[in-house]
């Protein structure tokens, strides 16, 4: 799909704010992917099509992740990891992207997993320190990213969980193993 | 089992640094044990018991880890968590205490579980506590629990956590999964 058509399409689904971020997102993944040898077309449209689901209703997300059998657990956590699996079926459903690597890299883009695909590394790295964002620990992450994307990951997947701890919130089990298991990996 | 009789059999498989640790912590869990309506003798032994694996060899430990099909997730985290599970297997076999309440409370006091009775509470948060207990945060956790001994629980797991996550350190899921199960319980 051409970047001016797939802009256009989810230009409709999002604020403007949540727009302008997607245009973040999409140059930081174009920038790691040249920079990690990934497939560049396929990091522009995962990152273009990334929040596709962010404004969707509670309950048609829920009732989706319901009728589709997605994890269950995503249902006693924070509402916030729903629009990334969510946003995955939708942009197959609805737009019509059928790319596997695509899908898996908008649908674990929040989530992470464990043994995750360079270019599910490239979205969730730049959705967190696309040039937007403003938080503490992002310009360290910034610069790790530059030289080493898997510690870029840990140290996103570790400021999050830091992050829900400090305010007593829950962390998806799934986020720990993906942490776990990039820690466990770095070590070996 | 006497206390008397109890520590003597302890105080031969620690260092004096852990025995007085050990003390520290039989103190604590008989004064929790008293505040929160849990049986006092059972915590008194469940505390002196609880380090009793503590110096065992590696070696020794991992083949009991194996030997009686524990966790085997338990292998490829920090061999810091194996003295919980296999000093409840030791305290059975070599000591001869067959309460379950005891051993689980011996066996879960590092790792922790979901849906931890109130003696396995008592024996966790008195061995965050105990006095010889010297780091950040052990004084807030210590009021909390003159008061709260959920949330103390909360906050010894949550610093643990986050002690772990800052050093790179994988958290072992079932912490993560006893934490959790905790904060979504107190918001419900």
């Amino acid at each position: 799909m051409e970047r001016k058509k797939a802009l256009e399409l989810v230009e409709k689904q999002l604020t403007e704010h949540r727009y302008q971020h997607t245009l973040g997102v999409m140059e930081t993944a174009i920038e790691l992917a040249q920079r990690y040898n990934v497939d560049e077309k396929k990091a522009e449209i995962a990152a273009i099509f990334h929040d596709y689901a962010k404004f969707r209703p509670k309950e048609e997300m829920s009732q989706i992740l319901l009728d589709q059998n997605m994890p269950s657990d995503l249902l006693v956590h924070n509402t916030e990891l729903w629009h990334a699996p969510v946003g995955a079926y939708l942009v197959q459903t609805e737009v019509g992207i059928h790319d596997e690597e695509i899908l898996d890299a908008i649908r674990y883009h929040t989530s992470g997993r464990q043994d995750m695909t360079m270019l599910e590394k490239v979205i969730f790295v730049a959705d967190y320190i696309e040039p937007g964002r403003h938080f503490p620990g992002v310009e360290e992450v910034r610069a790790v990213a530059k030289h080493d994307l898997d510690r870029a990951l840990i140290l996103s997947l570790r400021n999050t969980m830091m992050f829900l701890i400090k305010k007593n919130q829950p962390v998806y089990p799934e986020t720990l193993l993906t942490y776990n298991a990039m820690v466990l990996n770095l070590k070996a």
